[in-house]
């Protein structure tokens, strides 16, 4: 696999990437910058996933839930559990998925059900930090770090933690807290922890550590993993994700941060994750096809397009990735990321702002702690959206020239 | 009405009631504090609203919701208002249900939809208080207030704001935001704003502010007003709230909190919310019965046997409520809270740890900023369990005689 680690100084803190509301409109011609094409606002800044809407459409009434108006009136599900508010169906709807893929250990282990995995980062972070102490504890992750995790720990001013940016030139004493993704959000590389001291700890995210993304080489064994029905199987509005954590004490605190945050996960959601999830464990059976291979070739076919209109000029370059051996699908198999991390080999120097005005909707690099030579752009989209980019990519290609070839990427 | 306003000094700050894990357990026999009672556990520390059951069963196929499974798959449903995640179709049905109800204000309003009404106070703070300046702002309400208040203010030790206490003995300078809970929880009564400075910024959490709780005396009208589906037709573990909001920039940043803590808010729980909600606004055409009324009998019911038992001795006493006229259903009408606020007027001092040696589980004043000869207990529950309730404390009562009995309480 290559090295793409770009440590980039930040010229700025991270910010909010979004307008005043929360998503990108239309980008206004302010006389100076004006819009350079007349079709449609192609959104791929944010990971919606809708891309795999066929396959589910495709299935049909088999996952097809139905749910009575006195269904799922109290709060609670069981009240001897540590996590008092999980359906035991989608319980075991998850851990009989991780057997199947073998992509996480799940037996003797906790599973804790969140608001999508961003409200689990919340939690995790209030139960390896609290009650705190009178120095909040720093929270690292290896540039280029998914781009929401600075203003998911700073926004609210937390004396019990802080973001303290990249892991790579972290050098304060003290506890710490470090990120990891894998395989990473933006860059799609599969990287380990990288600060390595004894009075650290380590929060694993797996969201993207499914077989329509990235080879599964090994069955992953951390103290914290999380997971997200919306990177899984495409269902992002459902707002269900979960926790696997080896730690009681860890999962009642994570579960305590949930009641006090919200008081439980969505019952409807949960009922219907479980549904899905039990369905793709069991593919062919349940739904007549398998989903994972569904996923993967979506995504394979994709990036084989991508790359194809990428390599007509030298002015944007992808990461390159290795075939590793999946032990889910039996074969060698390449990367298929859920994201580009898009880079531009000429002198523009914000991608970002460079593509808004071809109406491209990217996130810039320095969001991600990185450069904004750099843009990631979802690869999960609608297919129309996805065809209508690489048209307009070509066609900036075709206008504006080569820009200088990166060895490291083609 | 009547005032039964206690300013009580409290002992220690509120703490969490709950034990390791969210809910209490059967209580141990620890050698000095034995059980009592042999019969079942009586959970009634939580507001669980499965009363309404019964109804919802009744109402048949006529809510149902069926949800495909390439339903709901986007994070989005309309990036052109400021909550972006908000469903249509729920949207309207909460604003027609405020209209036929009366009890808010709706029209030229923005709508933010939340995790429950939970994840909403949190928003609130958020939004009134952020970016946040170099002391963090006071967060008080009257006593006795909702007991979770001070937790979810404190919990994440934010420098944007925290809990002051009771808005009855604030003396701080400096901004503050005052919750005001209406009908208040623990007692049932009718309140406004306490402090009434310039610099204050209001909250109104109308949970129970519909007419199977309480007379609706007058469209509420104010800057933030709260309500959840929890409380409104007792649909608990969908965790779906609502905000009423004047201000765009607080709507705008409220949705912003939503985004940062859980990118949305599940969109089949909303779905079905929308249903029920618009099934309860035209109860005759679409559900064939009303559920206020349904709602109002119940609790109506509910209270006269449980004043019936207490007036058999002079133990235990409960607030009165004066009878007022509700503009829903056109008559005069007393209030019939979610909670009863129940006294003890003999010498014993903690009527929560009294009460849970007869495994009968509510929560004790003190959580209240309030006396612990107080306790409250949910109206809410099932039948089976109300009743059984009502069968140990009429029990409870031969066994221990007479209390002194206060003027104010019946």
């Amino acid at each position: 696999m290559t090295t793409m680690t770009m440590k980039v100084a930040r010229e700025e803190p991270a910010v909010s990437h979004t307008s005043r509301y929360a998503l990108p409109t239309e980008p206004k011609d302010n006389g100076t910058r004006s819009n350079l094409c007349s079709g449609p606002l192609i959104l791929l800044s944010h990971g919606d996933p809708t891309g795999f809407k066929p396959f589910w459409r495709s299935v049909g009434d088999k996952c097809k839930v139905t749910i009575d108006s006195c269904d799922f009136m109290s709060y609670l599900t069981d009240v001897g559990k540590v996590c008092w508010f999980l359906e035991k169906e989608l319980e075991e709807a998850i851990r009989q998925l991780h057997r199947t893929v073998g992509n996480a250990a799940t037996d003797d282990r906790y599973i804790v059900v969140g608001t999508g995995s961003t409200q689990l980062f919340q939690a995790t972070l209030y139960a390896l930090t609290s009650p705190g102490g009178p120095e909040s504890v720093n929270v690292v992750s290896a540039v280029p770090y998914y781009s929401s995790y600075p203003e998911e720990t700073n926004f609210l001013r937390s004396a019990l933690y802080k973001w303290a940016g990249d892991a790579y030139t972290f050098d304060k004493e003290g506890p710490y807290l470090e990120l990891v993704t894998m395989p990473n959000n933006p860059d799609g590389q599969v990287r380990g922890p990288v600060v390595n001291r004894n009075d650290g700890k380590l929060i694993h995210d797996l969201a993207y550590y499914w077989p329509q993304y990235t080879p599964i080489t090994a069955q992953a064994d951390y103290d914290i993993m999380l997971f997200t029905f919306s990177k899984s199987t495409g269902h992002g509005g459902s707002r269900i994700g979960w926790a696997v954590v080896k730690d009681e004490d860890v999962a009642i605190k994570m579960t305590k941060y949930i009641e006090l945050n919200s008081i439980g996960v969505s019952r409807e959601s949960q009922h219907r994750a479980a549904k899905i999830l039990g369905a793709v464990s069991d593919s062919s059976q349940c739904i007549g096809a398998n989903f994972f291979q569904y996923g993967k070739s979506l995504m394979a076919e994709r990036w084989t397009k991508f790359r194809e209109v990428i390599s007509r000029s030298r002015l944007f370059s992808l990461p390159k990735y290795m075939e590793e051996y999946c032990q889910f699908s039996g074969e060698d198999t390449e990367p298929h990321p859920a994201f580009a991390w898009l880079k531009c080999n000429n002198d523009i120097e914000d991608l970002e702002i460079f593509l808004r005005r071809y109406k491209i909707m990217g996130r810039g690099g320095r969001l991600f702690g990185s450069d904004p030579k750099l843009v990631r752009v979802s690869m999960l989209g609608d297919e129309e959206t996805f065809n209508l980019f690489l048209e307009r990519l070509s066609s900036i290609q075709d206008t504006i020239g080569n820009g200088n070839g990166n060895g490291n990427y083609i």
